[in-house]
């Protein structure tokens, strides 16, 4: 059934990050039309239609890289230096895993509280599959591979387990893969996990770049990872997986794939990614950037790149709160920018981008895009030119979500 | 009547900022003893006792700078410039003014939530003193002088005032000065502050280059102050107020002064007021520093200097949130350092030397400082090395909050 809605503010994610006042949605499950509200109202009269005043109406939000399986931890891992979070992560990270289903719920209601209609969420362990089939979020599942040394056994058990994904897919749940990292993978599992994504049609995503001792490694063979493998895996690796960050990049040549965080990845690196990989996205976490490496993804660098950034919250692996609002407000705190224009990037990092990445038909409010929409209502209106930075001051929780049309906060 | 409290952590906010476990303090109205926790129990049976697991203990915070007259704000003021920012102040300032009693009690209430023991209030209209006075805080009011050309009959008005501010200091709330700054303050005015202060014996505080406009006008008469005057205030200037930064900062001579914000101020200004100021402390607002001139303080800067850094809310003239634990968090995510160096930095910053920039006696637990302490508990016990980091991550609202060694909360 078609309705209307409409609000003192329309924040419409298109290109130009459009801000609109009155205005409205005509919708059942996709957005029919867009438009003035009072014409609305007038050209539908029998339509069911509410007005929010002091509010602002926007596409619901995409949290493209998450990890919910981490979603019990808070303070058993070290920040501080991304080597120290990482060794932190191997000794401690099992406990974290036990029992963590109803950390995982929560961490799903954190995100439709916060406006998230969909998300990318990278698993292990396939734990929160059923949780996110069940919830009304969209949710991409990348099924992520770790292991530095060839294996066709673990080959062969990773298919299996993406097979198991795939059969769950649905209209709200889209299997897709993950190449953990450079440091983590080695090159021939990449490339058959690269390939399985091909075949399958799936999209991909990769870690990349995110502390110096990464870049160190993966570009000269020097410095924290040289006793990495021989510390932690057992394993002897004198040399990085791979000769150097664009061996590594190449591999994603035909794909659609996801690099998230990247704040090492030098300009060349960044154009590459643009050139060679044909569906590329940059993802940055800026809170988790801030835990681990501190350094901040350079805004200017994927510009010049023509890359586009979608923000996100990583896990709780190396963040303190799931909510996307906290994390944009993050990302307007560690990125020195001018303020108004950050904050139109943090906005269509958090819808129009994070749906490009995802590939989802939402994102953006326009016709025969899905009617993903939330509503955030405040005691005032915002003036025009200070709507989205005060939107992303002071949004909290939705008032309504709307997902698919249907109605569910 | 004496009692022990201990904790599986306690900061002590020393100079050397050092982190005990099981440790336990004795207190009255003053810390009497600190020790060992099970050793305190054994030496002193016969006093009541408890221990807090999975928790630490701490001084009580101090938030040096804010502006709780402005409480009323959410949207009314435009950020992402200083003078934008500025002159939406002068446009809608006034109205914010009215009927903030509700939101003072409210912002006091969150002082006291996040574990905020003592407060530097600016007042322009000392509104809020009689709720300072009826709550359990600490508070040093600083009444502000604002007033760009000679006037000697607001002087004797604004003596007055300061008169009346007088007659209410008690144990808990101290009367003091503020100027307030170099781009709205008249010299002679400004001296006349000054000797009130220094015949008052009161503590001083000020803004100091906090934008760059600000920095452009007094070092140089240039920029966007050049239209300020003849714009807002009906008046006309055509050269700063001040021949530079050096002339502002000389007339603080021997006084005991709170610099705030300074993000702007070069080396050389920073030592010139380590040098000439007798008393000289410096006061960051990350938060508000954002949300103006997006410019945060240079802590190397400030080190080379030899100045102490404390940081405060501000008011919601310029943030989203009086909570001490959000602005924490707000400098480690707009600082560029080492993750657990700024941590402590944080920490110190927030007690310790927001207690000496205050002339109180609390802000570190040691024998005969002010049984000013907080509590706060967590579901886990921290790592020695990590604590101070996940504690400013974690911390949302104190468990316990003794003032003066009386529970309050």
């Amino acid at each position: 059934m078609q309705e209307i809605i409409g609000a003192s503010l329309v924040f419409l994610c298109n290109e130009k990050c459009e801000v609109l006042e009155d205005y409205g949605v005509v919708f059942d499950e996709k957005i029919v039309e867009i438009g003035d509200y009072q014409s609305l109202t007038l050209k539908y009269p029998h339509l069911k239609a509410q007005f929010f005043e002091n509010s602002v109406l926007l596409p619901a939000f995409i949290n493209a890289h998450t990890h919910f399986e981490f979603s019990n931890n808070k303070a058993s891992f070290d920040y501080g230096s991304f080597s120290g979070w990482l060794g932190s992560v191997l000794n401690n990270g099992g406990a974290i895993l036990e029992n963590c289903q109803g950390a995982i719920q929560n961490a799903i209601s954190t995100q439709l509280k916060s406006g998230v209609g969909s998300v990318g969420a990278i698993s292990n362990h396939l734990i929160e599959v059923n949780l996110l089939k069940e919830s009304p979020l969209n949710a991409v599942v990348f099924l992520e591979f770790l292991g530095s040394s060839y294996s066709l056994e673990k080959l062969k058990a990773f298919e299996a387990k993406f097979k198991e994904l795939k059969d769950l897919e649905d209209k709200k749940l889209k299997a897709a893969l993950a190449v953990h990292a450079p440091y983590s993978v080695q090159k021939d599992m990449a490339l058959s996990v690269i390939q399985l994504a091909k075949d399958s049609q799936s999209l991909l995503s990769t870690h990349f770049l995110e502390s110096l001792e990464e870049l160190e490694w993966v570009e000269n063979s020097k410095g924290w990872f040289e006793n990495f493998y021989q510390h932690f895996l057992k394993e002897s690796h004198f040399k990085s997986l791979y000769k150097g960050a664009n061996d590594y990049i190449d591999m994603f040549k035909d794909t659609h794939t996801l690099f998230v965080h990247n704040q090492f990845a030098s300009l060349e690196a960044l154009k590459r990614i643009k050139s060679q990989v044909k569906n590329a996205f940059l993802i940055t976490c800026p809170f988790s950037n801030r835990l681990l490496s501190g350094q901040a993804l350079d805004l200017e660098r994927t510009k010049e790149a023509g890359l586009s950034v979608s923000v996100a919250t990583d896990g709780l692996s190396s963040n303190i709160s799931l909510s996307l609002l906290d994390e944009l407000r993050a990302f307007l705190l560690t990125h020195n920018m001018p303020l108004l224009e950050l904050a139109k990037i943090a906005l269509l990092g958090a819808t129009r981008h994070g749906a490009k990445a995802l590939a989802l038909n939402n994102g953006e409010i326009e016709a025969n895009k899905r009617a993903d929409l939330s509503v955030f209502g405040f005691n005032e209106k915002f003036t025009k030119e200070q709507a989205i930075l005060q939107f992303l001051l002071h949004a909290k929780e939705v008032e309504c979500l709307f997902l698919g049309g249907k109605r569910v906060i």
